[in-house]
């Protein structure tokens, strides 16, 4: 219980089911006279939004934010910031068929199990949807990174099998999956294709980066930057690994090769990913994550009732392929969330008079 | 600040420098009635210690644990727990010459900078010494966790390359490196020697497991299971990486294959972990992690010193080739804590009344 | 900052500003399976309401409330709980004329002070208009507590210096300032009519009555069951002072008049106030608490702009006498949260295996 | 649970029961570079300390602190400070007889009802012992204000009906009570005696005063710093009641008589006690607590064993009269913590960049 929040002096609160009257977030410890407006959280919940993209379902949902309080004559005032998206285009009724159905890879099992009751339409609160107070809210911490010249990129480093090679800067936002290399782009689009045609679906990695991170972020020795880093990836629904720097390659590397050695001009490369000893240095944060395959697929599943009894499922409709697309965004969200709380936290330490 | 703490309903806060005059732990909601004496305390410790491995390095650190508070009569009262170990055999003469270096893979450069001051000797609060506390706690965790039949084991996978190639659980005891493959495990003796002799260290995978753990543990959505898992984890010193089930595997599964059937004597495989939604399916709960190589080397390196000039650093002493062997107990008790944490949360919800 | 979240396993957080668009809360930590109805909710509110009592302005707000998550089918499901109110009959031309001016006994000073931003309208966040959002929270807080037979009564005990003389629990609803006695009460209308005429307000003492409540709610030392009820109810803007049992009396008493002596049938007296050791005894909790007057008067009041030039000021319009009426209903609102918060975190340590 | 941690980024958990083996605390979140000493802390401890005084019992506690950690080089390093006070000259054998009875006034029924299990010896955990660790941490909070100026000072205000009548600091360390009136010190002296010898105790009043407070500390709406301040008090063992400011005689005032108007110079007059809106003013902040009489006396009392049989209980030995001399110094304590915290609070929001 009480799970639904997160961070320490930036903490932000979700609320919200797939099929209920809304989802939202309140924001609580955004700093005072910041310039916020609609549309710098609209811009992120729409690169959100499950669109046009081939590895997208074509559901149209608005999510038009309504900004509900902490915000006076366009600036925040260091109240809380109450955010709210209405579920609009909510359609239960194929939900009914699977009322007693666990379905294969949801949460359906375990919320039975613990709750005892369970909001069974479009997931409830385990829905994707969810990520819509994430994505809002990480709109907001971006404005207060933004103020300290800290950026958060992120991108597809593969999906289906297909990795890119390079990283483009500037090819990212030119394709639907975020992918830096026009080439594997291409390749995942074909990949997608033809997965979509079976009615299965796709994993792949993303890649977060984190550019102009003042040093200092980062509470030893239980709330370094890469363990809060790590929990708020590993709270999204389709992640299933996360990585730092050369994450798992380390096992295979030895300590010589690990180390970033130091010049005067600083370090002269970044295995570490940017954080030693739980503490950002100044470099690159740079972070992977693993990206389950989206569970809900066309092909024939086998499965249990709630009475546990035996029973063949077949979700029809279009599906995602995968949730590349839009976990992309809700990782931004995420980083960005945990580093302006880690950049506020440092401040209370920053100027202590001798 | 304030990140010395760890755990919700039972948490524990560690303390201590390297070569100050003590570390330990305070443990505030243990549960009362739970039988506890040091020697519970004592083996976990003693299985943590710097030994007669080959990986090991021969400080002799005695470790011995004093229970000052929390216990009458050997049983837990529900009031904290504090433990402490003094800091034995402790000689800082060696770091006076790396007082105003900063060492490579080391947390010098960034305690400096967030504290503008940092105890040096034996690395300090950054050192390794701190987990000392961590798996006394988790000898108190696994007290809780042994009135539910939960049991956390945990081995290591991969050293320096050397792969475990079966998992057989007798094996695993007998061997320094808690490798549950005895031939994996002669290689890995051979590997281990071969770069000590060099004066380089290696690095590996780490398998935890949880056996018996009962379903409906984890608090969607942001204190999710794997998500509290992966930041007790990750705030290990050594560990640059963490996966669950499948783990970074899923990014090359389809959706048929990655999720987990079910059938009326449960599910079928289980690639999820052991969680779904967050929560605990009641099915063995398999976490990996990389752990990097110590980044103390008797090779030359290069680095700064704290004036940023340049210098040449050769840390002569024996260091230990490998973390592995006293991180493995770590794993165990970070898991245990973890999971302690949260059977006591759930309890909270799982007897309402309507 | 994070100062808008209150409790540990019920978790509230309200948000909202007296004339932005809506006021509202967040429970997070509500058990599921309770039957809960927008009437449950409602009820409370519209007692909160400032109505037709005469010690009460005329502005009619009809605060419907909207429950916009957590609830599935008629039941709380366990997820948060997201209550809203829209801001309605709201007039914020009269406050133009303060936006420069701090206003005596109010929170103009210190908002500008700490944010350097304040929304002046009606008070903004520090308005008692806030306490919709813990009314609301307070009404689920009661249906925890009555699945266990807990039931939390207030009454006025004190008004403008006329004192109840007895406790008749009948009395209490019959009469706008819930004052349990009949003669006391038809006191406070007269009083309250003739500062109404001068244009000033009174202050009182609200009593908070807890019945049914279990032994053994409370965490020593610090989150002691006293500790966190002085806190909620202290949080409450026109709070100056909180007693429980026999409260500043105890100064004047001996210890053998102050001790409750026990007998086989439990305690013989109760000047403790039903906590002893910040533990709930089973006996009742008498709490009490000092209500300052209204701060927004008719009269003259002298103070300064916010560039410190003196200036004279007359609020004009209708303004309560007394927040008494209002008050009552968040006191109640708070202790039932607090309790609430306490029963559940007793839980997780009530039914320990040994 | 887990009630043994206090505040949010200065944040103090105490550990250890009257007669375990030592008492202590553990400090997390105090900033580096600050210089801390042994003396610091053990000058509090020393007043503290049941002395000469003749409201004091004779035992000698030594209360030596030790420093395991967090300081370097006499200044602190911004990582957990943990303190500790061997428990020594411990004689439990009185404490035999009272084993299996529930001491009228005490925790001993409440702790039995909680835990199931409780260590008698002296109170266990729920003895005045425990407030060591809270003055402890108070001496370094202290530290941290006076780097800004801020100064905490208390004294009694009242001890068995004798009122001061006048607030003269230099009185305030010349008499055992803290009584800041030479004459109601002497009475005071003359009514302990009289109580004294009639094996009874009495109950006082003290004042804490803060100056040098900035103004912005408090962080609405539910942790405002009063009733932060209300709950460090409340959580002290004796303490019945909290008011700030004019307290309980606002309940008694004209909303004209009670706002503090305002002029070029500041606040006119200071019935708010120093905060509004639950933020500081930059005045002076003024509370008082209702010190109940020390439970354990010489007079016979009824009560009942742990089996609910009727027994008359007499407490020989030599019992302090008033414990309001080692309150005195627990409430500073507590009150500087609290300021501490929010001090550091505060300072995340102070300087952001719009």
């Amino acid at each position: 219980m009480t799970g639904n929040s997160f961070g320490t002096l930036f903490k932000i609160t979700t609320w919200g089911e797939s099929h209920g009257l809304a989802v939202g977030v309140v924001i609580d410890g955004c700093p005072p006279r910041i310039a916020l407006s609609p549309e710098d959280i609209q811009s992120d919940l729409d690169r959100r939004r499950p669109g046009t993209g081939r590895a997208s379902s074509p559901r149209q949902e608005k999510d038009k934010v309504e900004i509900l309080s902490g915000i006076f004559e366009g600036k925040t005032t260091g109240t809380p910031i109450s955010l709210l998206v209405r579920n609009e285009d909510v359609d239960s009724s194929p939900y009914e068929a699977w009322r007693d159905v666990f379905r294969p890879g949801q949460a359906d099992f375990t919320y039975q199990k613990k709750y005892g009751i369970r909001d069974y339409r479009g997931g409830g609160r385990a829905s994707a949807r969810e990520t819509v107070g994430r994505v809002a809210a990480g709109a907001v911490a971006k404005k207060i990174l933004a103020c300290e010249g800290v950026k958060v990129t992120n991108y597809t480093v593969e999906l289906g099998g297909v990795r890119a090679q390079r990283l483009d800067g500037e090819e990212i936002e030119k394709n639907d999956f975020r992918c830096p290399d026009r080439d594997a782009a291409a390749a995942m689009v074909e990949r997608v294709r033809e997965v979509k045609d079976r009615g299965d679906s796709l994993g792949g990695v993303i890649e977060i980066r984190v550019q102009g991170c003042p040093a200092g972020l980062g509470e030893p020795v239980f709330d370094k930057l890469e363990a809060d880093l790590a929990k708020g990836l590993m709270s999204i629904g389709a992640i299933r690994g996360v990585e730092i720097g050369a994450g798992f390659g380390v096992a295979r590397m030895l300590g010589s090769e690990c180390n970033d050695p130091m010049g005067p001009d600083g370090f002269k490369k970044n295995d570490a990913g940017g954080i030693l000893g739980g503490i950002s240095s100044g470099g690159d944060i740079i972070l992977r994550v693993a990206v389950k395959p989206i569970p809900s697929i066309r092909l024939e599943q086998e499965t249990v009732t709630t009475a546990f009894e035996r029973v063949t499922l077949r979700m029809e409709g279009r599906h995602d392929v995968s949730a590349i697309p839009r976990i992309n965004q809700v990782c931004e969200a995420m980083v960005a969330i945990v580093l302006a709380d880690h950049l506020l936290r440092q401040r209370a330490f920053r100027d202590q008079r001798a």
